[in-house]
Formats: C-alpha cells, structure tokens, sequence
C-alpha cells in the first residue's frame, strides 16, 4: 500500500512564521511540503508575513459586535462564531484548520514562545466557539478539533544541551507546554513530540541536511508516532475542580509532569 | 519615613495590554498607577492598544539594514541597537525600560500567555544588544537589565483550583516560566510572584475590590518582596553546557523547579 491510496491520503496544514523567505524556517515549510505532497498528501500552507496576517485582536474585528460600545473579547468572539459573521482573514483560517487532517506550526522561537504575528493567529483563529467554550466539547483530549494529529516544528538559536532536562532555558518539552498542552490539546488535537533544530543562528550545510533527514522522518510519522500522552480531563484522573485526583501521577511527579499518564 | 523621600521614590513602567478601555484589565493600569503616584513614585504607561503598538517584527523595522536583500532578524536588530538606528516606536519603549527601576506587564492570560500586541512589544523591544547578545553582559542574574524588578499581573478567565498545583491548566507559574524566567530573568529583571485575578469573565464588585485591595499589597511590596529565587547561570550551579550540575538540586526536584534555588 502506497501513501496515495485513499485510506492514506491526509490533509496538512502548514502554518509558517518568518519573515525571510530565504530563511532556515522558510526552507523547512517549503522542504515539509515537497515531502508531504510526494508522500501523496494535501498541503496548504499559511505565510503569516507573506499573507501580512493581521496580530491583533481588537474591536475592528468584531465590527457589528460591540455592546454598549464595549468590546467583551471572549463574547463577542463567540457570537460572530455563531452566527458566521468573522472577518474573512479568521474565517479563512478556521476553514483550512476543519479542513485539515494536521496541523504544523513552523517558527523561530522568540522569548521562548511564538512570534507575535502567530501568537496572533492563534489568539484570532481559534475563537470561542470554534476552538473552546461552551458551544463545543469540552477542553483536553475531546475538544472541538479532535481527530487531528499536531506537530510543532522550531528553530532555536541556542545549543541543545540549554535545553536539554537540565538545561538552564528549561525542558523544550516546559517551555512548548503552553501550546504543546494549551492550544493543542486543549482543543482536541494530539500533539506530537516538537522537532526542533538547535543552533539555529549558523547551520552549516551538513548539519542542514541532518536536520532535513531528522524531519522527513518525523513527517513520515505524522500519522503514526505516538502522541504526547497527556490525560484527558474526562478520563477520570481529575476532580470537578480540574484538580488531578491524589495519587493517580506516578511517586514523585510534579508540575507540567503531573499532566502525563505513566509511560511504559 | 515616607514613600515621597528620595531614597524610597522610584520609576515604575506599567505595560497595558487590552483593546477594551473599560475592561478589567483597563481598571488594574489605572488602579496601579494611581496607587504608585499616590505613595510617591513616578509611573509612566505604555498602553499598547492606545499607542497602536505594531505586533510584528518585520524587514520594515530595520529598513537600512537588510543584507543582501535578506533580513536576518538578530544581527539586524543588533546592528540597529548598537547604532542607534532602532525604530522610533521600539527605541521610545526602549528608554522607558531603561528609565524604569520596575517594570509591571498587565494582560488577559489569552491561550495561556500573553495577547499577540504584548508578545510583539517583547519581541521588538528587547532586541539583540539590548535585552541579550554577545555585547551585554551574560543572561539569567547578571544581564543588561539587572536592578530592576518585574511584575506580571494578569486576569485569568479560569478559576484557581485549575491552576493550582495539581490543577488541569498547570501551574500558574510554569504557564508564566517563559516570561519569568526566559524574559525577566534573562535580561537581568529580578521577577516577583505572579498577581493574578481569576475568573475575571465575570468579577462581582466584593470580588473586585478584594482584588484590588491584594493587588495595592504587591504593589506596596514591589521593591521589597522577595523575588523568585531563581539560580544565577554564573553562581556555580551550571556547567559550561548550561546544564545544571549533578545534586545541586532537592532531592525529587525536576523541569522548571530545577532552576528554582531551595527554598528556606
């Protein structure tokens, strides 16, 4: 069976973060599509500068939806859910991420988080009513957007050991965990572990092309590694308050670990 | 003594990041800067949605210097900070820093960090030469910003409980580890304890004013709490790696706890 057969034919959206077309993130979007769509797969792909992706969240995108002249975000983001009355650059977006089987976020890390222009993709795109709230599933494992594999694809400048368990930036796993967990898995998606290119201020051409082989080989598993396995919010290890239930983690668990079920 | 003699009087930079002028997060700026005047200090505010404040680092900020037709953003912003060439917006904002003994970021927690506006005030404004880079002193204790403290204050839409230690959400201060620590700590800002008001979907007036009565004893505390201890990297904890040295650390401690110092 190829990857072309219908059963293997996936849809992936690529959404990519960099200003330099000519840059290290530029050519790991344009390599994941060439690789995807030879696999026999659907790409499209969302330049955020190149479609100039407006950052901010503010009342010019919620026009017909201010009451008493104030602006309630979270309210009035679900009400022009609702009722199909987002501005078009939004609903375009939401369009493409129903329509895809994944979803791969591409971008340097910055501050050790998102540029603004996707922080702002993503604080626009994923409305209440369309990525939480209490019109949809709910959060962590059922959410709205289940059914999608995720896979978030950095360049860090700094060497990989800064980030390794003891690495003084934290784990890459700590510092991702507000999308790896937050976005991704709060909306249904199953995050995938992040592939990352350290170094990434001067990589030379062998180590360019290390990298190229390392995420083909994760492409290639979009559909079949092992997701992150974090815990579902309604799979019994949390209390009504959201609070993980005594004694579930393993001896010794703590912070961003607690949220993981026991490997192995 | 008062807070009005010279010893106790300092400059306090309040960054403001709502679109909606009556929001909540709208009355803390006010809230805060009124009680810092009254108790004597000067406070200026970037209210980043009033300024119109661009999120999007791009090839426009560095219009002389693009090389080769290609904008490599971190050599570029460095040769603009180390020229004096920056932005007028990002170098305004950038005296402030300067300016400032302590420096408070006020925003709605919107997918469990800061909105785009404010995560683009980051990106653009700590620039290469003057947040971090090769011609300012190291990161984490020692950087280019030292003296200063930092507060985060941010309205949370979820209850506590599920950002309690064992809550669903993670800990409120691993959601905050990369502004904590990868932001304030990295350029030298000795951050305080998150301030946070929870639930603030809706906040009942008793709610509210208990909010602001704890918010004016952070306030009060802002030169004289104890900051998060986190570990210098030159204090003889990391190796040249980056990586924290073997038993350095309580025994069970792991991820962002590592780099926290024992406490008591």
């Amino acid at each position: 069976m190829t990857a072309s057969t219908p059963q293997q034919r996936k849809k992936i959206l690529v959404v990519s973060a960099h200003p330099e077309p000519r840059s290290l993130n530029a050519s790991l979007t344009a390599f994941a599509v060439e690789h995807l769509r030879t696999a026999g797969h659907e790409v499209r792909v969302s330049d955020l500068y190149a479609m100039k992706w407006k950052a901010t969240a503010d009342a010019d995108d919620f026009p017909d939806d201010v009451v008493d002249g104030r602006l309630e975000v979270m309210a009035a983001s679900e009400r022009a859910t609702l009722a199909g009355r987002l501005s078009p650059d939004v609903a375009a977006e939401q369009e493409k991420v129903r329509w895809s089987d994944a979803v791969i976020l591409q971008f340097p890390m910055w501050w050790f988080s998102a540029p603004a222009i996707l922080k702002g993709w993503i604080d626009r795109v994923f409305t209440c009513g369309f990525g939480y709230g209490p019109a949809v599933p709910p959060p962590y494992g059922q959410g709205p957007l289940a059914g999608r594999r995720a896979l978030l694809s950095v360049t860090v400048g700094a060497r990989e050991t800064s980030f390794s368990d003891r690495g003084v930036h934290g784990r890459l796993a700590d510092v991702l965990h507000p999308v790896q967990h937050g976005l991704f898995w709060f909306t249904g998606m199953a995050p995938l572990e992040p592939f990352a290119v350290y170094g990434s201020n001067a990589v030379p051409v062998e180590r360019f092309e290390a990298a190229r082989r390392e995420y083909a080989r994760r492409l290639d598993g979009l559909f079949t590694d092992e997701p992150v396995p974090f815990r579902s919010l309604t799979g019994g290890d949390y209390d009504h308050d959201m609070r993980l239930l005594p004694g579930v983690e393993a001896p010794g668990t703590s912070g961003p670990d607690l949220h993981l079920l026991p490997r192995g």
